[in-house]
């Protein structure tokens, strides 16, 4: 097959040997994938894969390596030990995890799992979900995206005096801004330094956007959420109707963390997405002044996937508004340099067959 | 007064001026008072202090300060305003904040609210309560630290499935034993490098013991906690029966919070009182990974320390496990540099005025 293949480093598009499904897994026909930032992460930061002892990763510069973990794609064939349970042709998105003889992994994070970078994948059949008639393949394509943000917000169990502040407004950042819209959350304040981006998350729910380098986000928060209120105090029993700080972190850069640290409320909550892979610096003081709580990653859990999937499907959350740039396998190498970029769009979505055949309206 | 003064960054004995009760204040001569590790904190890292904007702290190196947050004292005599509701001679002991005509102050950690180290100190009379006649001095003294560990125990709100385990057994990591213990909670592991606080920590109730020298209190933990079972996995939904790790941390020196995050199962809760002054560095991307939270200090609240004192007082928590070595005034210098010591007494108390009079049975 052809397909955008990482190898000693770089991406190129060539042929590469065709997969073939074993136990309990599916050839698919790849017919819409996105460009997620974890695909550049795993091809910048092989070390980072190197220390996780979860084996779901598994990198190797001289082997050939499909990315691609958020996609479409229509049955082909199936392996052996399968049920056979929908029918050749049929379109299916599925959890990025591949599951057969060997070890599980993550779709597209290593040579024995292809992701949607190139023309044909495996997937596992108890898995996958047939994408309805009706529902764009580029949209079902980015369920897998969009359950991040739906994890970070159930798992923030938002009360009625939360009030969110969404850092960083990539694809992660966006489908938070969704999730949180989705459950009728208001005000959802967002930052980001670009402002294009921040007018794709007003698209999608966003009710006061700011870069930080016009204002501090913190101090929008105490304008918007306080309204002439104090917060927390440093002594003594907090209000019990004060507005509580609920900041999601989805930038994943250096001193990113620590800056929420510096300019959060006192008692914040931070729910933290990113993760820079040389590790990070934090005011642990400041933090213990001011009680903070981080939750780190730990998702998305197959709810959250599952759930993000019927919502696209039955209408209730569009995701279309994310999607920048559509590029077939050859515009690959140069849209992940886009994708590199803090003003790329959110979501570059590769048609490896080209843009006929996509399915629903689009 | 005679006082264990802190000037120009060191400590002295020597006469400093009588302190003069304000509004709503009383003057108390100093029974017992104990040295926190966070007096160490207060003189040795000023530019902690000075980077706080709660207004609670105020360091001056060209005034005298009088540490000792932790006390017992009797009263004295009123300042203006106020009720006189316990009798001059009252033992008292208080939360550790000085209200009056100017800032909230912490006492002992600014020039105008004397704490323990000296003969005489100032008190808010509408946070003082009297120390029962059967309650010796030291005990009721130490009712502020183990509000701490006191503080945590509550914050983890821990579930049948949760098994903690403390890193650090100076004063606040036992005082978390304590409380643990006094919650019928088990097993509870305690890490520390020093053997003799690995005993007193036996004596409030841990029912297993480590140093890290020996053997990694994670492998312990999962020996203990899991006996056999899998703990939770990369992939996938949970064992919802599965038990789950809460880690405390005592310690506040730099590494030991990522050692945590590093050493620790998926899922666990960690509870940090540390806070190195500089900062720590923590490696995020393996917190994201094992999904761990992190709720940093914010405590104690009012609630904490006058649980603790309850139960100091109705016998339902003996904290003199803790009490390693008693000075006097003239000691406190020596006593300050033993307490830095990682192997020194979990807390040493100061008696102002000699042994005598010091109540209760001690």
């Amino acid at each position: 097959m052809r397909a955008a293949v990482l190898r000693d480093g770089r991406v190129e598009v060539r042929e590469t040997a065709d997969p073939v499904p074993g136990p309990g897994q599916l050839l698919a026909r790849t017919l819409s994938c996105a460009i997620c930032a974890s695909d550049l992460h795993f091809m910048d930061h092989p070390e980072g894969v190197a220390a996780d002892d979860s084996g779901l990763w598994d990198y190797h510069a001289d082997r050939d390596i499909v990315m691609g973990h958020e996609f479409v794609g229509e049955i082909v064939s199936y392996g052996p030990g399968t049920e056979g349970r929908l029918p050749v042709g049929t379109r299916v998105t599925s959890l990025p995890v591949l599951v057969g003889a060997g070890p599980v992994r993550i779709i597209g994070c290593s040579p024995e799992a292809p992701g949607g970078f190139g023309e044909l994948m495996l997937l596992t059949e108890s898995l996958v979900r047939a994408v309805p008639e009706h529902v764009p393949s580029d949209q079902a394509a980015l369920a897998d995206a969009f359950a991040v943000g739906e994890y970070y917000v159930r798992r923030a169990a938002l009360g009625p005096r939360d009030v969110p502040l969404v850092i960083g407004a990539g694809a992660i950042g966006l489908s938070a801004v969704a999730a949180l819209r989705r459950r009728g959350v208001g005000p959802i304040l967002v930052a980001d330094y670009n402002t294009s981006r921040l007018e794709t998350a007003k698209a999608l729910g966003a009710t006061h956007t700011i870069s930080p380098a016009d204002r501090s986000p913190y101090d929008l928060w105490r304008e918007v959420a306080l309204e002439g209120r104090s917060g927390r105090p440093a002594f003594g029993a907090a209000d019990p109707e004060a507005p509580q700080c609920v900041v999601f972190e989805f930038v994943g850069l250096p001193g990113v963390l620590d800056g929420i640290i510096q300019g959060c409320e006192r008692g914040t909550r931070i729910l933290s997405a990113g993760g820079p892979p040389e590790g990070d610096r934090i005011s642990s003081m400041v933090a213990k002044r001011k009680g903070v709580n981080i939750q780190f990653g730990g998702g998305p859990d197959p709810e959250d996937w599952y759930g993000t999937l019927e919502a696209i499907c039955a209408g209730g959350l569009d995701v279309s508004p994310v999607i920048g740039l559509t590029v077939d396998l050859d515009g690959v190498p140069d849209a992940l340099q886009v994708a590199r970029r803090a003003d790329g769009p959110a979501r570059i979505m590769i048609h490896p067959a080209g843009d006929a055949d996509l399915g629903g309206t689009r």
